[in-house]
């Protein structure tokens, strides 16, 4: 596999869907390869530039990305908006095309607005584009991580079924997820309340009730609701979420014997999950955040070429 | 010395009342290796990763422990609260475990709520914690950086007076320093406005008017005071403040003629010292800053096992 | 040229005016030299700290430095003014003492008081200042950018026409660029509305009608336009400047068949510039950007004495 890295073109990571079926497996197997080989001193990517730009608050996905740059030996700059001359109205074209000429050959890039990293992609800005969370469009790297998990503790995808459950309409992780899952086979399902169902996602998997979800479900991936947002009107409290929608203990018990639990994070305790699930045996939600670094590293040497790996 | 560095447990650093007397001497001794022997091009810890999360505000704890990290040759990421997922409601041990799980070995955290370093500690979240300011409460390398210049200027402190002046109350340095001085055999004596005083530190120290304080202390460690904070209503302005408790020159000629002045910063001139003081011969404040990063590299160290020293 | 680097004296940087022509040649050089010789993993600087403390926003500025910085193999430190001890109301005189006092040989700052820079410099803070932006008083750095791509693109300055066109009363770039271009033998002169021109930058250059300075040019910089700050009572819009002094595909067409069109940046697109301008193969605007890093990392070389180069 080292090999096929060697051979990636460079190319912007912009949604999954994009990803032919070599590549999904290639990124995959360079993941495996860093997991297993990474050593503290290495740093085969040194000098190299990667700049981080999050227009919008996260904690597990920047600093995910940040210990990949670095575990690959690689410079980095970290831009934060309020601090920058995107205050003076600069263009995000403008910002990145100025990073590109000062040397930066990645941009990791998170934006509410889905044209942004779109845009800075058709436009040959000089660096390559990651997709770090764009609106409710599209999580590319999420998506590969948890595929990187799922694969790890269910072997082949394929006839398995994989619900996700809670606020689909939403959520930029059911978009990602669902051309990957497809491609590996995996039967997917959606569940959670009526008003955060989404129809076009549900072109591509069904919605259940949420107890059939669970009864069925090989893995079940529970997604981030924020009530404060959108459903106010719909759910008197966080508890009556819970209440309703939330993965307790007690239901826990419907699922089989030996499915998983995944969460893209950051979770709710007391609201989608369960106190007592999020550490349970069954969950791979701190694993999956282990995975997202050997990912990422991955995906910052495809948009590098690969060329030193 | 460096024998000692290898065979340290990792350990969180809390407080300076967990560390015995022999633990205490190593982490001198380490700190006094470091400040001989550093050198640019040093990385023993390359590819080691430290996390700096400071939920109040700080410049020299903060950048004293980022350039001790950089100065063993560590990575680092810094955590700003506000572009964080801590704004959408995450909780301080699933961002802190995260961080443990993408690669941090240790996080560096200042937190005006003393119980969130030691639930870390507790909680055993996966990665080292080290102590960089709790509230009121304690903030150990402060104090250990304090022992180190003390030592460095007085020898011996067995049987020496050092007095801690000024806000006592309102101190987090306070009592991790009284752990380790009463340890060195130091007589501690605590002064400043009645209104500043507090009981619980006057169990270990006994109070003193301001001048009888400046005329038996060996070291004279003044406090700063935050008028605007607390005491309004006590002191008209900071002036008022300074003509009752600043260590003025006039004031400085009370002194044995050999006791030195320090501060832990950062300083207030012209309330609790006057302008001329702060570089005064006499005051080793300045100095004090420079000894912080010896002492927190040899406390990253610590928390790193001291493996590869 | 290279040996003219390792014989610098290490010495701050507030202004052009302060550089010797030997010294403005030196640095040209030595920037032309990593032009040529950089590559990824040469890190001569390593283990030598630089801060860089910005108090107004800045994009291209402060991540040119960072990289010019990590070219060289520094480490580096950030300091953002909000999450810092300044919001206790320390010094800037404390804070870079400070700075200098843990390890910092070189302090970029940018401040909107042209002051604090000089007065640093004066205090002997114990590390060296660099000016990245002083109030309308001095960019030394762009201005420095800004010389070496004319010399590029012109070769000798002697004899040749630079317009500097725009806010010149609110611009600290003029100033910096006089004292170069003047040096070069060149031949400066400055248009723009009535309102924005400056008596004292006249006495250095002639002012002249827009049309004329485009017509008589080799060199046409455009400066930033803040109407929102300053002239919102003399142009209606951004349009009604656009019409009046932008530089539009039209105005292009007056200037001589060679010249080139600089800004320093950022820039507003269908204000001072039209859009379509910015990326004409005659505007050197992104080439400005890259250039700055190679001039950068030869100004942080002279701040570091270029021992080790």
């Amino acid at each position: 596999m080292v090999l096929m890295a060697q051979e990636w073109k460079s190319e912007h990571l912009l949604d999954t869907s994009q990803l032919s079926m070599n590549e999904l497996k290639a990124i995959l197997a360079r993941a495996q390869y860093w997991e297993d080989n990474w050593r503290p001193g290495m740093n085969p990517y040194r000098g190299r530039f990667a700049a981080n730009l999050f227009f919008e608050p996260s904690t597990r996905t920047r600093f995910s990305f940040e210990v990949a740059e670095k575990k690959l030996g690689m410079e980095v700059v970290n831009f934060t908006p309020d601090a920058s001359s995107t205050t003076k109205g600069e263009s995000l074209y403008d910002t990145v095309k100025t990073l590109s000429r000062i040397g930066i050959e990645v941009a990791v890039i998170r934006h509410s607005d889905p044209e942004a990293v779109k845009e800075l992609a058709r436009q040959e800005v000089g660096c390559k584009i990651i997709n770090a969370g764009a609106g409710h469009w599209a999580h590319p790297t999420q998506a590969l991580l948890d595929l990187y998990t799922m694969l790890k503790h269910v072997g082949d995808l394929s006839g398995k079924t994989i619900a996700i459950i809670g606020d689909i309409a939403h959520s930029r992780v059911v978009r990602s997820n669902l051309w990957t899952l497809k491609r590996f086979g995996a039967n997917v399902i959606l569940s959670g309340p009526e008003v955060m169902r989404d129809r076009e996602c549900e072109q591509d998997a069904p919605y259940v009730p949420f107890a059939e979800a669970l009864e069925t479900a090989d893995i079940v991936m529970m997604l981030r609701v924020q009530l404060e947002r959108h459903h106010e009107h719909l759910f008197t409290s966080n508890l009556d979420y819970h209440e309703q929608y939330g993965l307790t203990l007690d239901r826990l018990h419907l699922m089989k014997p030996d499915a998983i639990i995944m969460h893209p994070g950051p979770f709710n305790r007391g609201v989608e999950l369960a106190d007592e699930v999020v550490e349970h045996p069954r969950s791979k939600i701190f694993e999956q955040k282990a995975n997202g670094v050997w990912i990422r590293m991955a995906l910052l040497e495809r948009a590098l070429k690969g060329e030193e790996a």
